[in-house]
Formats: structure tokens, sequence, C-alpha cells
């Protein structure tokens, strides 16, 4: 599961004030959602009405025909950036949401793994490298998406790379040459920028942001 | 929504396997779990079945009705370590699981909300207090609970603090007052360690941790 960021940000404008669980990928979006507008109780099958809980505060899909109350929270993406003597490793998404833009590898998180494990991953899987994972480099909250994206820094294992299944081309670029313009996600430009910035102050630290949505501008639904 | 940490690491022993997707608090366990062994479809209603779906590694629940692709991934814990004039704030657990245990304010993050937002918000809720979130101090991936817990250095803002509906108890301690053997959640005491360590040295780094389960031993079920 590789680099879906972005993908509930694009849906959730489509259903304004309902949440959406899972981005999709690869496959069409009627085929591929967990949509947080849920329908039906995963439990016993009948319908869900959406309710403020006894002793919560929150609305939440409860099913009234077994008690179910489905609560639903932010999804983790991981992702790292990659640098081998000094150029960093730069995927263009092969899928939508901005397919043809450019990112760093991430994807959400997946059960059983670590942070920095899913890092390494998603890494292997978008851009067929193997890396190792370094120090925390930024925690991004995507309000909108429900998202938080944590990113690591990262080292090339050897100078091997290539297009996974999710990416239309893999380059190692210096600083110079990343396309800013036709990054992906801005979650991604926050992180490239600190990592540039930190790199030539000769520091590792980790930075905070907090985002509305995913993607620089709203896409055409 | 306030710490209900180890909770689906209670229920996941229970079901080997299984996925437990949400914690349960407040409520008895068959009226409140978003079960990740999920049963039936949320967009449909119709059965599920486990299986890897086409260029995916892992197996997803999937509904054969509607094609709907369900994804299950960690969840986000955050908390905070607050302090006052040198002593930290301790919660009494009301609430299943570690029930009459210690621990430090924390919960499932929501949505809509930042990490740091999300630890003021459950301090505020289970400690009635009031709280500036500072520096972070850990991040700790509890595997078998498919969770990820996000502690922060923080600062109480006035002297006041209570019981909120989820805490027996609730009390500054010093260093020296920690009741250790009783601390609910293993994250925890990595946590309030590091917490001191730090604070001896005058520093104020952040640490990872790997831990299997989110108690300290096996919970009787």
């Amino acid at each position: 599961m590789t680099c879906p960021l972005g993908a509930r940000t694009r849906r959730y404008e489509g259903r304004s004030g309902t949440t959406v669980q899972r981005a999709l990928h690869l496959h069409p979006p009627h085929l591929n959602s967990q949509n947080a507008a849920m329908k039906f109780c995963s439990e016993c099958g009948n319908k869900v009405v959406q309710r403020v809980p006894p002793g919560d505060h929150l609305p939440r899909f409860v099913c009234d025909a077994c008690g179910t109350i489905h609560y639903q929270n932010p999804k983790i993406v991981v992702g790292c950036v990659p640098e081998h003597e000094g150029r960093i490793l730069l995927c263009k998404r092969a899928i939508e949401p901005r397919l043809g833009f450019w990112t760093v590898p991430a994807g959400f998180m997946e059960n059983g793994e670590t942070l920095q494990q899913g890092a390494a991953r998603e890494c292997h899987e978008e851009a067929m490298a193997r890396v190792e994972i370094g120090s925390l480099l930024s925690l991004v909250t995507v309000i909108g998406a429900h998202q938080v994206h944590a990113f690591f820094r990262a080292r090339l294992l050897e100078p091997t790379y290539g297009p996974g299944p999710e990416s239309l081309e893999v380059k190692l670029v210096t600083p110079e040459e990343i396309p800013w313009k036709d990054i992906a996600f801005q979650s991604t430009v926050f992180t490239l920028q600190r990592y540039l910035e930190d790199r030539a102050a000769g520091r590792e630290n980790h930075y905070f942001a907090t985002l509305e949505r995913g993607t620089p501008r709203p896409l055409a639904s």
C-alpha cells in the first residue's frame, strides 16, 4: 500500500462534513474506499446512524441494532527523504491523486510495523530502494485529510533504485533540481525545505506543521 | 474519548490473528467496539472476506458484493507529562483496562485536531487541567495493539486539576513518589523514565520505543 497521500482529502472535499477513512490507490474509487461516511454496521450489517453517544462529545457512527459505536481516527502516513551522495531520491507518481507530480517515498503505515519500518517499506515499494532510516524530520497534521505524516531522514544503502508499481519515474536530484512547482503534496514541500535548511546548517532537528489540506491547490473533482 | 490505552491489546489477545480497531471505554465491550475482525461491509452491508487484493501484499477485509476493500491501520494515542513546580500530574484510571492503575493523561487522537491539541484535550478531559504543550518526548509503537503513542512535555497553566469521568483520582507527585509498579502501561513507564532522565540532565530529547504489547503483563480475560 504505497503513497496514497492526499487521496482522502480529495474525496473529503466531495463530501463536506463526512469522514473518509482510507485513501484510494490502484483501484477505482468506488471499489476501494473504506468510506468514513459509514452506511452499515461492520459487526451486524444493519444500517448505522450518526449521533453523539452517551458520555462522548463527538458524533460517531452508531448501530442501533447491535449497539456498536464505530470510531474514526487519523491515519499515519510514513515517509523518508532518501539521500545518496548529496542528492535526494524523488518519485513521480503513477497514480491519482496528483498523478505525474513528484514526491518522496511515503504511504500509509501498516499494522505490525514501526514508523521507521513503514518508512523503509514504502521506499522499497515505491522506489525499489533500500534505505537506512535516520532521525525524525517532520510531523505534519493534515487536518482535512485526517492524517498525520511522519517523515525521517534516510540514506540509500546502495545506489540502486527504480520505479515501483505506483511510480512513473524515480531519480536522484540535487537541491537545485527539485521541481518545487511539481511536488505533489504540501507536507512534502514543508519536509524537503526543512531538510535542506538543516543540512545546510549542519543540524538534524524535527519540525511540526499543521496543514488544512494535503494538496497545494483544489483538485478538480 | 479518553485514555483507552491498551484496550485493543486486551481484546486482541482474546482473538488471535484478528485486528481490533478501536478500544473500549465506558461501555460494555459488545456495545462499543469497532472490531477489526470485520464481519460486514460498511458500504453495502454484505458479508466480507479476508483476502490479499490484487496489487497488494497484505490480507484485507474485502466485500465481494460491492468490491470495497477495507483497510485497517494503526491508531494514534496522544498524551503528555504535565509538570507543575517540579511535580508530575498522574491519573488513577476509573475504567478498564488497567482500572486502578496510574497513568499520565493520554487517549486516542481525534479527527480535526493536531497531535498537540489532542494531548492537551486529553489532559483536560482526564485530569481537568489546562496545559501548555511543550516539546516531543516519545514516539512508541505498540505492535500488538496497532497503536503509535506520541507523548509531549507539558506545563500546567494553573495548579487546578481533578478527576474527569475516566479517572478515580488525580494528583501531583514528585519523581520519588511515582508508583512505578502501579503504572498502567509500558509506554507510560518508558516515557516517564526518559522524561526524568532528560530533566536531570537539563535536556529535551525525543525517544523512540517499540513494544510488543501495551501492558506490563498479560491481563486476565
